[in-house]
Protein backbone atom coordinates (compact mmCIF):
# COMPACT_ATOMS: atom_id res chain seq x y z
CA UNK A 1 0.00 0.00 0.00
CA UNK A 2 2.19 2.67 0.57
CA UNK A 3 4.58 1.86 -2.77
CA UNK A 4 3.68 5.38 -3.93
CA UNK A 5 4.62 6.71 -0.64
CA UNK A 6 8.30 5.59 -0.55
CA UNK A 7 9.09 6.59 -3.76
CA UNK A 8 7.86 9.79 -3.17
CA UNK A 9 10.02 9.66 0.03
CA UNK A 10 13.05 8.76 -2.08
CA UNK A 11 12.24 11.19 -5.25
CA UNK A 12 11.96 14.10 -2.35
CA UNK A 13 14.72 13.26 -0.11
CA UNK A 14 17.04 12.68 -2.19
CA UNK A 15 17.70 15.97 -4.39
CA UNK A 16 20.91 17.93 -3.18
CA UNK A 17 20.41 20.62 -1.33
CA UNK A 18 22.76 23.45 -0.85
CA UNK A 19 22.86 25.64 2.42
CA UNK A 20 21.65 28.95 0.96
CA UNK A 21 22.33 31.98 3.27
CA UNK A 22 18.79 33.00 3.81
CA UNK A 23 17.59 29.63 4.62
CA UNK A 24 16.32 30.41 7.73
CA UNK A 25 14.16 33.69 6.26
CA UNK A 26 12.86 31.75 3.75
CA UNK A 27 11.80 29.18 6.28
CA UNK A 28 10.22 31.88 8.61
CA UNK A 29 8.35 33.22 5.35
CA UNK A 30 6.61 29.90 4.44
CA UNK A 31 6.04 29.35 7.94
CA UNK A 32 4.04 32.78 7.81
CA UNK A 33 2.35 32.01 4.56
CA UNK A 34 1.32 28.72 5.66
CA UNK A 35 -0.15 30.45 9.20
CA UNK A 36 -2.07 32.84 7.09
CA UNK A 37 -3.84 30.37 5.17
CA UNK A 38 -4.69 28.62 8.18
CA UNK A 39 -6.39 31.83 9.89
CA UNK A 40 -7.67 33.37 7.15
CA UNK A 41 -9.77 30.24 5.62
CA UNK A 42 -10.34 27.89 9.15
CA UNK A 43 -8.38 25.37 6.99
CA UNK A 44 -5.30 23.20 7.90
CA UNK A 45 -1.98 24.43 6.85
CA UNK A 46 1.06 22.00 6.47
CA UNK A 47 4.62 23.13 5.24
CA UNK A 48 6.73 20.43 4.58
CA UNK A 49 10.81 21.11 4.43
CA UNK A 50 12.30 18.22 2.50
CA UNK A 51 15.97 19.55 3.85
CA UNK A 52 15.20 18.88 6.76
CA UNK A 53 12.76 16.44 6.89
CA UNK A 54 10.38 18.31 9.51
CA UNK A 55 6.74 19.96 9.23
CA UNK A 56 4.61 22.27 10.90
CA UNK A 57 1.26 21.92 10.90
CA UNK A 58 -1.08 24.85 11.21
CA UNK A 59 -4.82 24.08 12.70
CA UNK A 60 -7.38 26.20 11.41
CA UNK A 61 -10.77 26.31 12.71
CA UNK A 62 -11.29 23.35 10.72
CA UNK A 63 -9.16 21.26 12.41
CA UNK A 64 -11.09 21.49 15.90
CA UNK A 65 -14.05 20.18 13.81
CA UNK A 66 -12.27 17.23 12.82
CA UNK A 67 -11.19 16.43 16.52
CA UNK A 68 -7.42 16.69 15.40
CA UNK A 69 -4.76 17.37 17.57
CA UNK A 70 -3.97 21.25 17.74
CA UNK A 71 -0.87 20.58 19.97
CA UNK A 72 1.15 18.45 17.78
CA UNK A 73 2.05 20.90 15.57
CA UNK A 74 6.44 19.97 14.49
CA UNK A 75 6.83 16.82 13.41
CA UNK A 76 9.89 15.38 12.80
CA UNK A 77 8.35 13.76 9.43
CA UNK A 78 7.93 15.75 5.90
CA UNK A 79 4.29 13.00 6.22
CA UNK A 80 1.44 14.49 8.63
CA UNK A 81 0.41 10.93 9.81
CA UNK A 82 -2.08 12.11 12.05
CA UNK A 83 -4.30 13.90 9.58
CA UNK A 84 -3.30 10.41 6.86
CA UNK A 85 -4.52 8.34 9.55
CA UNK A 86 -8.09 9.30 8.73
CA UNK A 87 -8.21 9.83 5.28
CA UNK A 88 -10.13 7.05 3.44
CA UNK A 89 -7.20 4.89 2.69
CA UNK A 90 -7.72 4.98 -1.39
CA UNK A 91 -7.61 8.13 -1.24
CA UNK A 92 -3.94 8.48 0.10
CA UNK A 93 -2.94 6.15 -2.50
CA UNK A 94 -4.69 8.77 -5.05
CA UNK A 95 -2.93 11.07 -3.30
CA UNK A 96 0.69 9.81 -3.15
CA UNK A 97 0.40 9.01 -6.63
CA UNK A 98 -0.65 12.67 -8.03
CA UNK A 99 2.12 13.86 -5.65
CA UNK A 100 4.70 12.05 -7.15
CA UNK A 101 3.16 12.49 -10.50
CA UNK A 102 3.13 16.52 -9.62
CA UNK A 103 6.85 16.21 -8.18
CA UNK A 104 7.90 14.40 -11.68
CA UNK A 105 6.45 17.50 -13.81
CA UNK A 106 7.76 20.44 -11.76
CA UNK A 107 11.22 18.76 -11.62
CA UNK A 108 10.78 18.69 -15.62
CA UNK A 109 9.94 22.46 -16.13
CA UNK A 110 11.70 25.62 -15.83
CA UNK A 111 12.06 26.71 -12.10
CA UNK A 112 10.57 30.11 -12.75
CA UNK A 113 6.95 28.19 -13.86
CA UNK A 114 7.27 25.91 -11.18
CA UNK A 115 5.14 28.02 -8.77
CA UNK A 116 2.07 28.23 -11.54
CA UNK A 117 1.01 24.43 -10.44
CA UNK A 118 -0.71 23.38 -7.69
CA UNK A 119 -2.09 19.46 -7.77
CA UNK A 120 -6.06 19.26 -6.23
CA UNK A 121 -7.26 15.97 -4.77
CA UNK A 122 -10.70 15.89 -3.30
CA UNK A 123 -10.33 13.23 0.15
CA UNK A 124 -12.59 11.44 2.02
CA UNK A 125 -11.30 12.33 5.76
CA UNK A 126 -12.82 10.83 8.99
CA UNK A 127 -14.51 13.98 11.53
CA UNK A 128 -14.07 13.41 14.88
CA UNK A 129 -17.71 11.49 14.80
CA UNK A 130 -16.20 8.77 12.73
CA UNK A 131 -17.99 10.32 9.78
CA UNK A 132 -16.21 10.60 6.22
CA UNK A 133 -16.17 14.08 5.34
CA UNK A 134 -15.23 15.37 2.05
CA UNK A 135 -12.01 17.89 1.88
CA UNK A 136 -10.08 19.66 -0.63
CA UNK A 137 -6.09 19.07 -0.43
CA UNK A 138 -4.16 21.33 -2.50
CA UNK A 139 -0.58 20.73 -2.68
CA UNK A 140 2.23 23.67 -3.91
CA UNK A 141 5.52 24.15 -3.55
CA UNK A 142 6.99 27.57 -2.15
CA UNK A 143 10.43 29.14 -3.10
CA UNK A 144 12.89 27.82 -1.35
CA UNK A 145 16.76 29.17 -0.69
CA UNK A 146 18.17 27.08 -3.33
CA UNK A 147 15.40 27.13 -6.42
CA UNK A 148 16.42 23.67 -8.54
CA UNK A 149 16.08 21.71 -5.35
CA UNK A 150 12.18 21.61 -4.18
CA UNK A 151 12.64 22.41 -0.13
CA UNK A 152 9.55 23.71 0.73
CA UNK A 153 5.79 21.95 0.50
CA UNK A 154 2.25 23.41 1.09
CA UNK A 155 -0.17 21.79 1.67
CA UNK A 156 -4.02 22.81 2.22
CA UNK A 157 -6.94 21.48 3.57
CA UNK A 158 -10.60 22.87 3.47
CA UNK A 159 -13.76 21.50 3.92
CA UNK A 160 -15.86 20.61 0.84
CA UNK A 161 -19.28 22.54 1.18
CA UNK A 162 -22.18 20.12 0.98
CA UNK A 163 -24.02 21.94 -1.91
CA UNK A 164 -24.87 20.21 -5.23
CA UNK A 165 -22.73 23.22 -7.22
CA UNK A 166 -19.47 23.03 -5.23
CA UNK A 167 -17.10 20.17 -6.80
CA UNK A 168 -13.46 19.35 -7.49
CA UNK A 169 -11.83 16.15 -9.75
CA UNK A 170 -10.61 13.42 -7.63
CA UNK A 171 -7.00 14.49 -8.57
CA UNK A 172 -5.85 16.66 -11.11
CA UNK A 173 -2.85 19.26 -11.65
CA UNK A 174 -3.94 22.82 -12.50
CA UNK A 175 -2.01 26.01 -13.56
CA UNK A 176 -3.36 29.17 -11.56
CA UNK A 177 -1.99 31.27 -14.17
CA UNK A 178 -3.30 30.08 -17.43
CA UNK A 179 -6.46 28.00 -16.05
CA UNK A 180 -4.46 24.82 -17.89
CA UNK A 181 -5.78 21.32 -16.30
CA UNK A 182 -3.81 18.60 -16.81
CA UNK A 183 -5.66 15.53 -15.91
CA UNK A 184 -3.02 12.44 -15.17
CA UNK A 185 -5.49 10.23 -14.49
CA UNK A 186 -7.52 10.68 -17.32
CA UNK A 187 -5.40 11.59 -20.17
CA UNK A 188 -1.67 12.17 -19.65
CA UNK A 189 0.25 9.61 -18.98
CA UNK A 190 -1.88 7.23 -21.06
CA UNK A 191 0.54 8.53 -24.16
CA UNK A 192 3.51 8.71 -22.18
CA UNK A 193 5.57 5.38 -23.54
CA UNK A 194 4.49 3.60 -26.64
CA UNK A 195 3.29 0.41 -26.97
CA UNK A 196 6.75 -0.99 -27.90
CA UNK A 197 8.22 0.98 -24.82
CA UNK A 198 5.84 -0.32 -22.76
CA UNK A 199 6.29 -4.49 -24.08
CA UNK A 200 10.03 -3.77 -23.27
CA UNK A 201 9.62 -2.12 -20.01
CA UNK A 202 7.50 -5.19 -18.84
CA UNK A 203 10.18 -7.46 -20.31
CA UNK A 204 12.86 -6.00 -18.30
CA UNK A 205 10.60 -5.96 -15.13
CA UNK A 206 10.25 -9.29 -15.57
CA UNK A 207 14.19 -9.58 -15.06
CA UNK A 208 15.23 -9.70 -19.15
CA UNK A 209 18.28 -8.77 -20.45
CA UNK A 210 18.68 -6.43 -23.68
CA UNK A 211 20.07 -9.86 -25.64
CA UNK A 212 17.07 -11.89 -24.22
CA UNK A 213 14.68 -8.97 -25.06
CA UNK A 214 16.42 -8.39 -28.72
CA UNK A 215 15.70 -12.04 -29.24
CA UNK A 216 12.39 -12.39 -28.42
CA UNK A 217 10.93 -9.45 -30.25
CA UNK A 218 13.14 -10.03 -33.05
CA UNK A 219 15.19 -6.40 -33.32
CA UNK A 220 18.75 -5.79 -33.04
CA UNK A 221 20.25 -5.38 -29.47
CA UNK A 222 21.04 -2.01 -30.63
CA UNK A 223 16.83 -0.83 -31.60
CA UNK A 224 16.28 -2.40 -27.51
CA UNK A 225 19.27 -0.28 -26.14
CA UNK A 226 17.35 2.86 -27.89
CA UNK A 227 14.58 2.16 -26.44
CA UNK A 228 15.88 1.63 -23.53
CA UNK A 229 17.30 5.18 -23.57
CA UNK A 230 13.92 6.46 -24.90
CA UNK A 231 12.18 5.15 -22.04
CA UNK A 232 14.88 6.42 -19.30
CA UNK A 233 14.36 10.24 -21.13
CA UNK A 234 10.56 10.14 -21.43
CA UNK A 235 10.12 8.84 -17.56
CA UNK A 236 13.21 11.45 -16.28
CA UNK A 237 14.88 8.13 -14.60
CA UNK A 238 18.72 7.58 -14.23
CA UNK A 239 18.31 3.15 -14.19
CA UNK A 240 15.72 0.36 -15.42
CA UNK A 241 14.92 -0.16 -12.17
CA UNK A 242 13.64 3.28 -11.46
CA UNK A 243 11.97 3.27 -14.60
CA UNK A 244 10.08 0.46 -13.33
CA UNK A 245 9.17 1.40 -10.11
CA UNK A 246 7.94 4.97 -11.99
CA UNK A 247 6.53 3.11 -14.63
CA UNK A 248 4.45 1.29 -12.22
CA UNK A 249 3.21 4.24 -9.63
CA UNK A 250 1.87 5.68 -12.96
CA UNK A 251 -0.03 3.22 -13.89
CA UNK A 252 1.90 2.63 -17.14
CA UNK A 253 2.54 -0.99 -16.13
CA UNK B 1 -28.80 49.06 -12.40
CA UNK B 2 -26.47 50.40 -9.38
CA UNK B 3 -29.02 49.88 -6.97
CA UNK B 4 -27.71 47.24 -4.86
CA UNK B 5 -24.10 49.29 -4.98
CA UNK B 6 -25.31 52.35 -4.02
CA UNK B 7 -26.99 50.80 -0.71
CA UNK B 8 -23.99 48.43 0.03
CA UNK B 9 -21.76 51.62 -0.71
CA UNK B 10 -24.44 53.20 2.01
CA UNK B 11 -23.83 50.94 4.35
CA UNK B 12 -20.25 50.15 4.12
CA UNK B 13 -19.40 53.53 4.59
CA UNK B 14 -21.78 54.78 7.20
CA UNK B 15 -20.24 52.80 9.98
CA UNK B 16 -18.56 54.55 12.97
CA UNK B 17 -14.92 54.25 12.96
CA UNK B 18 -13.03 54.59 15.74
CA UNK B 19 -9.10 55.33 14.98
CA UNK B 20 -7.30 52.65 17.08
CA UNK B 21 -3.34 52.93 17.12
CA UNK B 22 -2.60 50.49 15.64
CA UNK B 23 -4.61 50.92 12.57
CA UNK B 24 -1.77 50.86 10.18
CA UNK B 25 -0.23 48.03 11.70
CA UNK B 26 -3.33 46.67 11.12
CA UNK B 27 -3.72 47.79 7.05
CA UNK B 28 0.18 46.69 6.58
CA UNK B 29 -0.67 43.21 7.84
CA UNK B 30 -3.94 42.92 5.83
CA UNK B 31 -2.10 44.36 2.69
CA UNK B 32 0.65 41.64 3.37
CA UNK B 33 -1.81 38.88 3.45
CA UNK B 34 -3.71 40.09 0.17
CA UNK B 35 -0.68 40.15 -1.31
CA UNK B 36 0.47 37.11 -0.34
CA UNK B 37 -2.70 35.53 -2.03
CA UNK B 38 -1.71 37.20 -5.34
CA UNK B 39 1.83 35.52 -5.30
CA UNK B 40 1.09 32.21 -4.34
CA UNK B 41 -2.07 31.54 -6.03
CA UNK B 42 -1.79 33.76 -9.19
CA UNK B 43 -5.29 35.50 -8.44
CA UNK B 44 -6.24 39.03 -7.88
CA UNK B 45 -6.31 40.08 -4.48
CA UNK B 46 -8.33 43.30 -3.68
CA UNK B 47 -8.35 44.68 -0.02
CA UNK B 48 -10.43 47.64 0.53
CA UNK B 49 -10.24 49.81 3.10
CA UNK B 50 -13.69 51.73 4.25
CA UNK B 51 -12.49 53.52 6.79
CA UNK B 52 -10.22 55.52 4.08
CA UNK B 53 -12.05 54.63 1.12
CA UNK B 54 -9.15 53.38 -0.38
CA UNK B 55 -8.26 49.88 -2.42
CA UNK B 56 -5.31 47.81 -2.66
CA UNK B 57 -5.18 45.55 -5.75
CA UNK B 58 -2.33 42.82 -6.22
CA UNK B 59 -2.20 41.71 -9.51
CA UNK B 60 -0.87 37.88 -9.27
CA UNK B 61 -0.36 35.93 -13.29
CA UNK B 62 -4.04 35.88 -13.82
CA UNK B 63 -4.07 39.84 -13.99
CA UNK B 64 -1.78 39.58 -16.75
CA UNK B 65 -3.87 36.62 -18.75
CA UNK B 66 -7.14 38.78 -18.09
CA UNK B 67 -5.32 41.78 -20.02
CA UNK B 68 -5.65 44.21 -16.77
CA UNK B 69 -3.62 47.28 -16.04
CA UNK B 70 -1.01 46.08 -13.53
CA UNK B 71 0.20 49.28 -12.56
CA UNK B 72 -3.15 51.16 -11.15
CA UNK B 73 -2.50 49.07 -8.02
CA UNK B 74 -4.23 52.05 -5.25
CA UNK B 75 -7.59 53.20 -5.99
CA UNK B 76 -9.19 55.94 -4.43
CA UNK B 77 -12.46 54.16 -4.04
CA UNK B 78 -13.42 51.09 -2.78
CA UNK B 79 -14.35 49.67 -5.58
CA UNK B 80 -12.32 47.96 -8.46
CA UNK B 81 -13.85 49.63 -11.60
CA UNK B 82 -11.34 48.06 -13.64
CA UNK B 83 -12.45 44.74 -13.39
CA UNK B 84 -15.60 45.20 -13.04
CA UNK B 85 -16.06 46.38 -15.98
CA UNK B 86 -14.91 43.10 -17.46
CA UNK B 87 -17.52 41.20 -15.53
CA UNK B 88 -20.82 40.78 -17.12
CA UNK B 89 -23.23 42.78 -15.90
CA UNK B 90 -25.96 39.80 -14.05
CA UNK B 91 -22.82 39.06 -12.51
CA UNK B 92 -22.09 42.16 -11.11
CA UNK B 93 -25.51 42.86 -9.74
CA UNK B 94 -25.99 39.19 -8.28
CA UNK B 95 -22.36 40.04 -6.25
CA UNK B 96 -23.24 43.31 -5.37
CA UNK B 97 -26.54 41.77 -3.73
CA UNK B 98 -24.78 38.85 -1.97
CA UNK B 99 -22.47 41.41 -0.66
CA UNK B 100 -24.93 43.07 0.97
CA UNK B 101 -26.51 40.05 2.43
CA UNK B 102 -23.06 38.69 3.42
CA UNK B 103 -22.47 42.41 5.40
CA UNK B 104 -26.06 42.25 6.92
CA UNK B 105 -25.02 39.20 8.12
CA UNK B 106 -21.80 39.96 9.63
CA UNK B 107 -23.27 42.65 10.91
CA UNK B 108 -25.75 40.52 12.84
CA UNK B 109 -23.17 37.85 14.24
CA UNK B 110 -21.13 38.02 17.32
CA UNK B 111 -17.75 39.78 16.15
CA UNK B 112 -15.65 36.81 16.96
CA UNK B 113 -17.76 34.48 14.27
CA UNK B 114 -17.43 37.29 11.67
CA UNK B 115 -14.02 35.44 10.29
CA UNK B 116 -15.06 32.34 9.75
CA UNK B 117 -17.46 33.30 6.67
CA UNK B 118 -16.79 33.92 2.88
CA UNK B 119 -19.25 34.87 0.04
CA UNK B 120 -18.17 33.13 -3.07
CA UNK B 121 -20.04 33.61 -6.05
CA UNK B 122 -19.02 32.25 -9.75
CA UNK B 123 -18.46 35.34 -12.25
CA UNK B 124 -18.22 35.91 -16.24
CA UNK B 125 -15.50 37.98 -16.89
CA UNK B 126 -14.25 39.31 -20.33
CA UNK B 127 -10.30 38.17 -20.59
CA UNK B 128 -7.79 40.09 -23.15
CA UNK B 129 -9.61 38.50 -25.92
CA UNK B 130 -12.85 39.97 -24.54
CA UNK B 131 -14.36 36.27 -24.57
CA UNK B 132 -16.16 35.78 -21.25
CA UNK B 133 -14.33 33.55 -19.06
CA UNK B 134 -15.46 32.03 -15.13
CA UNK B 135 -13.72 33.24 -12.30
CA UNK B 136 -14.33 32.29 -8.07
CA UNK B 137 -14.45 35.36 -6.57
CA UNK B 138 -14.38 35.12 -2.45
CA UNK B 139 -14.81 38.30 -0.34
CA UNK B 140 -14.00 37.91 3.55
CA UNK B 141 -13.53 40.40 6.00
CA UNK B 142 -10.23 40.64 7.79
CA UNK B 143 -9.70 41.75 10.99
CA UNK B 144 -9.39 45.87 11.65
CA UNK B 145 -8.33 48.24 14.87
CA UNK B 146 -11.57 48.54 15.68
CA UNK B 147 -13.87 45.01 15.60
CA UNK B 148 -17.60 45.86 15.87
CA UNK B 149 -17.51 48.32 12.64
CA UNK B 150 -16.24 46.22 9.32
CA UNK B 151 -13.14 47.87 8.08
CA UNK B 152 -11.10 46.09 5.85
CA UNK B 153 -12.60 43.54 3.30
CA UNK B 154 -10.64 41.27 1.29
CA UNK B 155 -12.11 40.00 -2.49
CA UNK B 156 -9.78 37.09 -4.42
CA UNK B 157 -10.31 36.68 -7.95
CA UNK B 158 -9.18 33.28 -9.30
CA UNK B 159 -9.57 31.46 -12.17
CA UNK B 160 -12.48 28.69 -12.66
CA UNK B 161 -10.71 25.32 -14.51
CA UNK B 162 -12.61 24.34 -17.53
CA UNK B 163 -12.67 20.92 -16.29
CA UNK B 164 -16.47 19.45 -15.70
CA UNK B 165 -15.98 18.23 -12.34
CA UNK B 166 -14.95 22.33 -11.19
CA UNK B 167 -17.97 23.80 -9.96
CA UNK B 168 -19.40 26.70 -7.75
CA UNK B 169 -22.95 28.15 -6.99
CA UNK B 170 -23.75 31.42 -8.49
CA UNK B 171 -23.54 32.95 -4.97
CA UNK B 172 -23.39 31.30 -1.33
CA UNK B 173 -21.96 32.11 1.92
CA UNK B 174 -20.26 29.67 3.80
CA UNK B 175 -18.83 28.91 7.10
CA UNK B 176 -15.18 28.00 6.58
CA UNK B 177 -15.19 26.41 10.00
CA UNK B 178 -18.16 24.45 10.47
CA UNK B 179 -18.81 23.96 6.55
CA UNK B 180 -22.55 25.26 6.73
CA UNK B 181 -23.68 26.76 3.52
CA UNK B 182 -26.35 29.80 3.43
CA UNK B 183 -28.02 30.02 0.23
CA UNK B 184 -28.95 32.93 0.31
CA UNK B 185 -30.80 32.99 -3.49
CA UNK B 186 -32.70 29.53 -2.23
CA UNK B 187 -33.85 29.91 0.96
CA UNK B 188 -32.74 32.33 3.44
CA UNK B 189 -34.49 35.20 2.66
CA UNK B 190 -37.82 33.70 1.65
CA UNK B 191 -38.89 33.22 4.86
CA UNK B 192 -37.42 36.46 6.59
CA UNK B 193 -40.42 37.95 6.53
CA UNK B 194 -43.97 36.76 7.20
CA UNK B 195 -46.35 37.23 4.18
CA UNK B 196 -48.17 39.71 6.34
CA UNK B 197 -44.79 41.43 7.30
CA UNK B 198 -44.58 41.31 3.21
CA UNK B 199 -47.75 43.07 2.77
CA UNK B 200 -47.52 45.76 5.08
CA UNK B 201 -44.09 46.66 4.11
CA UNK B 202 -45.44 46.79 0.32
CA UNK B 203 -48.10 49.42 1.59
CA UNK B 204 -45.48 51.45 3.28
CA UNK B 205 -43.63 51.52 0.27
CA UNK B 206 -46.77 52.81 -1.76
CA UNK B 207 -46.87 55.45 0.92
CA UNK B 208 -49.59 54.16 2.80
CA UNK B 209 -49.54 55.68 6.11
CA UNK B 210 -49.84 53.24 9.56
CA UNK B 211 -54.01 55.06 10.15
CA UNK B 212 -54.81 53.48 6.77
CA UNK B 213 -52.75 50.57 6.26
CA UNK B 214 -54.63 50.07 9.43
CA UNK B 215 -58.02 50.63 7.97
CA UNK B 216 -57.45 48.58 4.84
CA UNK B 217 -56.29 45.60 6.60
CA UNK B 218 -59.06 45.85 9.27
CA UNK B 219 -56.69 45.59 11.88
CA UNK B 220 -55.58 48.03 14.65
CA UNK B 221 -53.26 50.87 14.42
CA UNK B 222 -51.40 49.11 17.57
CA UNK B 223 -51.22 45.91 15.04
CA UNK B 224 -49.68 47.62 12.38
CA UNK B 225 -47.26 49.35 14.65
CA UNK B 226 -45.96 46.19 16.18
CA UNK B 227 -45.67 44.16 12.82
CA UNK B 228 -43.55 47.81 11.57
CA UNK B 229 -41.21 47.49 14.73
CA UNK B 230 -41.08 43.37 13.98
CA UNK B 231 -40.00 44.19 10.37
CA UNK B 232 -37.39 46.88 11.47
CA UNK B 233 -35.70 44.23 13.48
CA UNK B 234 -36.18 41.47 11.18
CA UNK B 235 -34.27 43.27 8.77
CA UNK B 236 -31.94 45.10 11.35
CA UNK B 237 -32.82 49.05 10.06
CA UNK B 238 -33.95 51.82 11.87
CA UNK B 239 -36.69 53.18 9.49
CA UNK B 240 -39.47 52.30 7.16
CA UNK B 241 -37.41 53.65 4.37
CA UNK B 242 -34.16 51.76 4.79
CA UNK B 243 -36.24 48.94 5.41
CA UNK B 244 -37.92 49.09 1.86
CA UNK B 245 -34.64 49.85 0.40
CA UNK B 246 -33.21 46.17 2.29
CA UNK B 247 -36.45 44.25 1.04
CA UNK B 248 -36.37 45.44 -2.04
CA UNK B 249 -32.48 43.96 -2.12
CA UNK B 250 -33.12 40.87 -0.69
CA UNK B 251 -35.54 40.29 -3.01
CA UNK B 252 -38.32 40.02 -0.79
CA UNK B 253 -40.76 42.42 -2.50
Amino acid sequence: MNNSRSLLDTKLLAQRFEAGNDASVQLEACQHIAQTYATIENGIAVLSDFNTRQSYLYPGGVAQQLGLDENNTTMRSIWEDELFNRIHPEDLQRKYRLEFQFFQLMKSIDVAQRFDYEAVSKLRIKNKEGNYVFVRHRILYLKGPEDDAIRFALCLYNVLYTHPEFDIPQGVIVNTKTAEVIDYDKQQFDNKLSSREKEILGLIQYGRRSKEIASQLAVSINTVHRHRQNILQKLKVSSAIEACRVAQNMGLL
